[in-house]
């Protein structure tokens, strides 16, 4: 006999069994249908890209972690590790037919070869939307109005959208003369939580050269508490007179002015300027979306403005504003919180086919069933019944058709409702209501 | 300056703008929706396999054409280059969770490194379902139900379904004491419509040393044509006393006569004993699909029954059935019925911003339309109307909406119409319902 291959997923990928696909299809439908209200449309890239592209120009492939290799045609090629560079490929190489402004949103796997942990693969999904072609802070708006409508979408009423500008501290920067800094205070404020106010001041002295009166005045900056408008009021006094500052605060300012009249709740959008995102790429508005309710599993939608989406392809500036949503983190979180429907099957009734000389009838009404937009699944293997309920129990179907010989005379089916437990005869005329009636009491 | 870097995709691989993108997601919800009303659950496995998982037994890679390489671990690992070998890995690994009888849909990318030709791509999406762990007929009823529930689904009326069963040439080969000669046969049989009786007849002795008595027998069988009902009746004599080929026949009678129960136009139902699809796979019944209007571009859904799906990786015998919907050529089809919505926007209404001083009343008013359940899309740059309406026509917006300093004044918004070219002023409160009266019309 021939030996057998063992069946098994490489290190760092899994396989989604029913149940766990079934709730993230549910919240990829639930993100899609968002996106689209937007007006955002859906693009698609393929999963593989000439290295060259993917690499940049940063040409630092550790950081990437691609899997790399050299195809049939002996091109190095690697798998796309994120959406962002494809985003920039794409806008660079169709510009002239997809027009700008352009809203796109793109759900779509993208692997990396590190280490995998707790949690993290080296295959996952990502679910991102981006405005591009434009500067308009009306973008940066309906960027937030996105996350938050995606929020209640998904089924979170508690929830906080963090929103900052990177403008605010350059202004600052810039009118403490240390713009070239800015690397180097970014690095040393993004530990802030870590080593505290006292660690971060020695690292902008030591690292950014700065004296420890500079080093103060940034932490005063980045430290701002309390109310947004009050927030607003204390950063325009700090930057007065520094156009770069003020362009930042005029921004965040008409931000939550606009979302006010557009009646999103004020309890969900906080400003707060400690938030920056990475050391490069954004470049103004800065979002962050955490759960009041799970905190610490850190931000569930991020994202922010940058200037230049596509400078390594084209010479034509684009700028442009989104997020992406981090799909396995909202699916451990809405785990967590009650949010998941526990069940793996997406057909709500069970068809119980036990009698074989009946199966025509089973598959007839089945079909009539599915006609009247009730999706149901008809057991195919005339087993016994009991060892059928235990499949629908096990599976999570809601309700259980029966019928055999006496049914059958009768013209009746039974429905068991597999919650309850309790079962009741109807007519096969009546079935029909009689079951949306039960599905959506 | 720095050098730029071409946008290009690589050979035999595209990119997907919004305008193809909206019509593949449409047809992909659709085909999930059916498979779902049957009680087919989704899967994923990864893109990524042990090569020697995906090659199987036969080690022909020539065959597979697969992207396969080293990763940084030392692995021999390959991109998928179907659903079907993934499913087989996942059914062995994973049996005692998902149990059987196992219903599954799966809708992923897969990959081929073979040369690109008109309409066909190294990357392309798979669209199958399959029931696995049954060798019960009324799956097979089941799965041509699934095939005819889609292609309506879809919007095809005109299309036909051709059914047959291997057994049944089994049958008549082991009447004529050439079982073992099947391949050969099949080999043969598969060019009919090439080379004519006459070339397959000569093949035919040739290739499995048939007698010309035994070629024309072989060929009388998968020539019958005619009603269903007469070609059942030809078969029963034909296939009389072998219990392979009775077997055959009473599941394909069965199938018809279910078909007729569960109220399937018998039109779209053709009992055809020519097809044969692949050599080796499939041992029952065999389905193909097409459309009656376009029957050149070849099957657009085919499947079949297969014996034991997974003998690479368990002892275990899955038996089952499937078929795979051919998006790509559906997509084609679709367009040159007429069947595909020609708009680049998931939106039908576009907010014309064209008055910065009222950009926050525009995406107020967006999100008032969203909240109502119509997708709009606020032009976020206060350009001047005639761009941002130009923009609206080029996307397939349906309606614009437009309010400057006037109609803030009278509390109205201008409804633009932009297929009929009119246009008419609706106060505020009216907007909501004047637009899903427009949009319903």
């Amino acid at each position: 006999m021939q030996k057998l291959i063992k069946p098994q997923t490489l290190k760092g990928f899994r396989d989604y069994l029913p149940a766990a696909m079934l709730a993230r299809e549910r919240l990829i439908e639930t993100a899609r249908s968002v996106y689209r209200s937007y007006g955002f449309c859906p693009i698609d890239t393929p999963a593989l890209e000439y290295t060259e592209i993917l690499l940049g120009k940063g040409g630092d492939e550790t950081d990437k972690q691609m899997f790399r290799f050299t195809d049939q045609g002996e091109r190095d090629v690697s798998m796309r590790f994120d959406l962002t560079i494809p985003l920039a490929r794409f806008s660079a190489q169709h510009l002239a037919e997809i027009g700008t402004p352009f809203r796109r949103y793109h759900i779509a796997t993208v692997w990396r070869a590190e280490k995998p942990q707790k949690g993290r693969y080296r295959e996952f999904m990502q679910c991102d939307f981006d405005t591009i072609g434009t500067e308009s802070n009306a973008s940066d708006v309906e960027t937030l109005f996105v996350i938050h409508d995606l929020m209640r979408a998904i089924g979170f009423e508690k929830f906080t959208i963090r929103v900052n500008n990177r403008l605010v501290l350059n202004g600052l920067l810039e009118k403490l003369e240390l713009a070239e800094q800015t690397t180097n205070v970014l690095r040393a404020l993004d530990k802030l939580r870590k080593i505290g106010v006292d660690g971060v001041t020695a690292e902008l002295m030591e690292k950014a050269g700065t004296t420890a009166e500079q080093a103060a005045r940034v932490l005063d900056l980045v430290s701002l508490e309390g109310e947004n408008r009050s927030i607003v009021g204390r950063l325009e006094e700090m930057l007065a007179g520094n156009p770069t500052g003020e362009l930042g605060v005029a921004r965040l300012k008409e931000l939550l002015n606009m979302c006010d009249s557009a009646g999103i709740n004020p309890d969900r959008v906080q400003l707060d300027v400690s938030i920056a995102r990475g050391l490069d790429y954004y470049t103004g508005t800065i979002y962050e979306t955490f759960l009041d309710e799970l905190p610490g599993i850190g931000s569930v939608c991020s994202g922010g403005r940058y200037d230049n989406l596509a400078g390594l392809f084209t010479k034509e500036k684009l700028p442009g504003v989104g997020a992406s949503l981090g799909l396995d983190r909202l699916l451990a979180a809405m785990e967590e919180l009650g949010l998941v429907e526990q069940t793996a099957t997406p057909a709500e009734v069970l068809v119980v086919a036990f009698d074989e000389s009946h199966m025509a009838d089973y598959l007839r009404i089945g079909r009539w069933l599915r006609e009247n937009g009730i999706a149901a699944e008809v057991y195919t293997d005339a087993k016994q019944p009991g060892k059928q309920l235990k499949y629908a129990d096990r599976k999570g179907f809601r309700l259980a058709l029966i019928a055999g010989t006496n049914e059958f005379a009768a013209g009746e089916w039974q429905i068991k409702n597999l919650k309850a437990g309790n079962q009741q005869a109807v007519p096969e005329a009546a079935l029909v209501e009689t079951i949306r009636g039960l599905l959506t009491s």
